[in-house]
This record gives structure tokens, sequence and C-alpha cells, in this order.
């Protein structure tokens, strides 16, 4: 059975309803990843992760690479066992962090030598290593090792860095070796439409088990964002899955699975939670302000989320005011249930077969 | 119906087996209480505290009265509401943390005038006021006014302490009107046997529904501590319950429980386990050790802990590295329940009615 199902393709935009098939369960996709950086969704126990509806987490490779490092996690028993997490886990490559937090030494055709954020140790990185640390992690989806540009980089830069990504996935196809695990590769090209055109269509003649969108959400803004995903999506094929790597607020995905993207992620929820930044259906509520003191409702009327049931955004405002850990906890929780519940009414407007018109609605609201 | 029954009266100590019935559920004693410092057990949200065995929690009137304040908290519903704890509460009287972390500015027999540790704010408390606070918290048990001497205090300083904490003592009682709240009266005379008979005494004449020793825990040592209580505790009526306050390790713990204390509360589990110091019955476990980092086993075979059940000793140590509020969540989680299983085996031990020989295994092992 392949990996992936489209399960319906709405009629009204290139929205569609998916099923993903992974050794740790089934996700039905359009689907939100939440962020678990360092081994953990910050603050959150896998019991109150689940109770968000997360049936998918995102592990950055870098982090874990750099502390407690893969041989540990491997005698550990594996990221799910590490993290306590039996739902399925993707894990980036590293590269995204290795071009954006760490001091680059070195990097050239082969892969890329740079220094620990943490301790400025040298690491070495390039395809066949990326893979072979997602290899023993034993996730669920990897992805292949990708050269990430910032925003504004000039064409040559651009260029190279687009060859290197299409030269590394398909070292990153060579070196794979786990049964059970899929593996995605990553389009780069910034906002330049040929460049996209290009690495598209050399990763999908290559052939890998998804296609993610990389290099977006860096300062582009919502309006080249969009453009470059609708672009690039004409060169994907429909029966594989589509990710777009680091997105991002509600109307960023709501507009993105309108072009067809089935896979989120994004440090949004929890570290505007951790930061007392709470989404509502209604615009953000700011729990430190000083309005919410004898506030005794929910952050959300109706939310049916941990936080809500049990907290009044009065609490919530004492907690960040004394700086009790609970506060940043909560919101997150929130947040993330915020996140998973618009994904379902996302895929409940696709069965709906009226997702176009349904969007602007959600996005009015968001 | 009284509002505490002993239930066994094991016949090798003084200790015994208890149910405080309270406007939010029965209590078996003897208990322990975590402590609930500004509206919450830090970190643990009441489904983890719950986990945990905890029957009642103790919070703060201090923190409280300084933030967010008593009206807040009442117009939020009462600290019940506030905390999302459904469970039975004692609040204490505020007295201890006014002569601990505040800047005094003033105290006669009628009370006390201290600075805020947060602003400096100048609040005034006394019997009425600090009764009135806890009425209005609308907790089940609540403490009298007390004034806390600092061990080693010369003796006309602890004599009058006693003398304005009987004085105070009887103006709560006669301040208290909330029904279905519970008032305790608080013992002091630092390690003076005579004043402790005195202060004992006095406040039994007045009769309250509970007697607390207080001044304790600080600086005396186990020995003395342990003298005091016993040397208390003969002062006591049997058909109220005790309570040691601030009291303390295991050891603290199962000897006052032999001397027929059925009441504590402490912040060492959730304060030790912010510092990854984990109990055991084989002895503490330090978690930032190198020794854990590939250490697959929890903290404490055969404990059903949500940490224990979950997480190994190698993701612990990481997460204290990464600085990861889950280590901290995660081994007050234990602790908690640690100490929670410690109760339950004492109580088993009185049952059993071989409580002395018991209590020196329990010592032995912890």
């Amino acid at each position: 059975m392949a990996n992936f199902q489209v399960l319906h393709q709405d009629s009204s935009s290139a929205a569609r309803l998916g099923m993903l098939h992974t050794a740790h369960g089934q996700i039905e996709t359009p689907v939100f990843m939440p962020v678990g950086t360092g081994g953990a969704v910050k603050g959150i126990t896998p019991y109150h992760l689940k109770e968000t509806g997360a049936s998918i987490i995102l592990a950055n490779t870098y982090h874990l690479l750099l502390r407690p490092g893969v041989e540990t996690i491997e005698k550990l028993g594996g990221l799910h066992k590490f993290m306590a997490w039996d739902r399925p886990i993707l894990t980036d490559s590293g590269g995204y962090q290795v071009f954006s937090l760490s001091p680059l030494t070195k990097i050239d055709d082969d892969g890329v030598e740079f220094a620990s954020h943490v301790d400025g140790a040298k690491i070495y990185l390039n395809a066949e290593i990326a893979t072979e640390i997602q290899n023993r992690l034993a996730v669920d989806i990897i992805m292949c090792l990708d050269q990430c540009t910032p925003f504004g980089v000039d064409a040559p830069q651009l260029e190279k860095a687009v060859e290197r990504t299409i030269l590394w996935a398909k070292r990153c196809k060579k070196a794979h070796n786990r049964p059970n695990q899929m593996l995605f590769a990553i389009i780069q090209g910034g906002i330049n439409q040929e460049l996209r055109t290009y690495c598209a269509q050399e990763l999908v003649k290559t052939g890998f088990d998804g296609y993610a969108i990389g290099g977006l959400s860096v300062g582009e803004g919502h309006d080249e964002m969009v453009k470059t995903v609708r672009h690039t999506m004409t060169f994907l094929p429909a029966d594989k899955p589509r990710y777009l790597m680091g997105v991002g607020t509600p109307e960023d995905i709501i507009t993105a699975v309108m072009a067809g993207i089935d896979m989120f992620d994004c440090v949004l929820p929890t570290r505007n939670g951790r930061n007392a930044f709470a989404f509502t259906e209604n615009g953000p509520l700011r729990l430190r302000n000083n309005t919410h003191i004898e506030d005794s409702r929910p952050i959300e009327a109706g939310c049916d989320c941990y936080c809500c049931r049990n907290f009044s955004r009065g609490t919530l405002r004492h907690f960040f005011n004394i700086g009790e850990m609970l506060g940043p906890i909560l919101v997150s929780v929130h947040n993330l249930t915020f996140y998973q519940r618009l994904m379902a009414k996302i895929r409940q407007a696709i069965k709906a077969n009226n997702f176009a018109e349904r969007a602007k609605e959600l996005i009015m609201n968001y």
C-alpha cells in the first residue's frame, strides 16, 4: 500500500484531504505538527500534548545532534521512547538550523562544517551523515539535507544552493536505508520561480516519498510566500504528500491548504504561548494585560482544551505576572489546541467540498 | 458529625489513622500536603497533581494576598476555582512568610505591618484581617495568625511571641465566621518546653478544630524537632487533628507520625524536584549527574508515577542539561508521588498495628 492516499479533492480549490500511513499510525491531512525542539514540546507533557489533538510532531535533528547526541538517543531506545511519544514523528535534517543558528566554518559540495551554538564544537554534516542520523533516530518521516539561504541572497548564491540541495537530496536517497521510514525532499529556490521549477522537477524526477517547500517564511512576506507556493505546487505529483516547512499563521496555513499543501509545522503556537499571546477566533489575547485581572472567562468560549476547561483569563494573567511556569504551559496548550481545531475545520470544509468559500470565512475569523 | 475521626490507634506507638471531613471531600490521615505557593504547585497542572495522589494541598495566604489579592480571587470565584483544584485546600495565615520574607516595619500586640517583598508596599495584618482573608478565600481549613520567631531568639522575645500567638488565636476564633471551614491554632514556643506547654494548654482551653505545631524545621535539627514534637503532643486532645507545619524529610515525617502527627506540608519534594534531586527508596538521585546520560531506567523501579512510567533517567538528565521545563516538572511529579506513597505505606503500617517496627524499616530505606 502507498504511504499516502488522497481521500478527497476539493472541487473549488487545490485543497485535498489525505491519509498518511506511518509506522506509528495514520495521520489525516492537512495536518499541523507541533515543534518538539529538544526532545519535548517546551513544557508540555505528552499527556497534555495528546489532548491537544496532535497526531504527529516535529523534532529538530540539529538540536538533538548537539544534545544529547544520536548515540545517546539510540541507547535510550530511539526518539519515540526518549520523548515518551508513541505517535508519528518527523525530523528535519538539521539544515535549517545549521544555516540559521550556527557560525559556519566551511561549506562545499560535499557538506557543511559548523560550530555548535552551545559550546562551539566543530560538527560536520553532509547528506550521508544527516540521513544516517535520522535513520538512527528511528522516526517515521525524515528530511533530505538542504542548503537554506537567507531571504534576499544574490542569484548566483541561490543557484548554487539549489544545485547543492538537488545533489544532496539524491545522495540522501541513496544513503537512506531504514524501512518504514519515509524520506521527503526539500525544494529550495527562494522566491525565484525558475529555480523553484528546476529544483522541483529535478527532485520529482529522482522520486521521494513526499516533497517539502523550504526557504519560505523567512522575510519574503505573505504574498510572495503564497505566490511561490502556488507556483511550486504545479510541479509536484498529486499522489505524494506536500509539506510547507515552518509556516505559519492561521491565514498562511489556510491559503497554503487552498494551494494543495498537506503538512505544516510552526513554533508560533508554543512560542507565542510562552509569551502570553493566545490565539482566538476573535483575534489574539495578550494575557499579561491588566484588563484580564478579574476576567473569569476562559481564553476562548467553547474551547474544549485543558486550559479553557479549567482556567480563567484572570488566573492565567496572574501566572504570567508572578512568573509561574503554568502560564506558558497552559497558553501553549490552548494555542496548540487552537491550531488543531483550525486543521479540523479545514479538513471538514474540504470534505464538504466548498473549501474556497469556507477558507474566506476562516481567514476573516482569524 | 465531628470533622475528624480517629479510625485506628496504633498499639506500638502514638501513630494513628484518621479521617478528616471537609467541604471538598474526605482526607485519610496521616496526610502530606503539597505546597501551592502562588495558586499553583509550581509547574504542575491539577491533572498531574491529582495523579500523584494528593488529596489536599496548601496555599500561601501571604503570596496570594500580595498577588493577585483576595478581592481578585473572590471575583474569580474563590481559590478552588482560581487554582482549578476541586479537592480540599488548607491556607496558612501568612504569619510565617511575614516574619521570614518581608522587611517588618512595625509589630505590636494588635498586629504586624510589613513591606511586600515584591514591590515594597506597606501591608497590615492582624488576627481579624488574616481570618477574614482566609474566610474569603473559601478554603477548607484555615490557620490562626501566629508570631513566628527565628531559631535561637532570646527568651523574652520568645515569650512575647507565644503570648501574642495565644492572644491572636483567640481573636481569630472570634473573627472566624465561615461555615464548613475549620480553624486550626498554631502552637509556638521554639524548643522551650515550658513555653510549648503553656501555649498548647492555652490554645486547647480556647478550643479549635485542630492544632498545629509551628516554628520548627527552622534550624533546630532533627533531634530537637522530635523532642519538641513529642513533648507538645502530650498536651493535645486525641480527637483533634494535629499538623506539623513545614516538615519535612521522609525521616522527619515518619518520626513525627510515630509521635501522633496527622498532617504535614513541605516544599522539599517540589523544590528538590526543580533542582534535579529525586527521592527514591535507595537514596536520592541527582539527575544532572553525567552518570545518568545513557541510563534507560526510570528514577525508581516499580514507581507508578507519570514520570517513571514514561521517562528514563537519561531523558530527564537531558532535560535539565538543556534547561527544558519538563525536567523540573517531571521530577516534581515523581517526588510528590514518592511522598504520597510514603504516606500510604505509613497508613498501611498503622492499620497493620505495628507502626513502631515498620517505622524503623521505613527510615532505614529513606
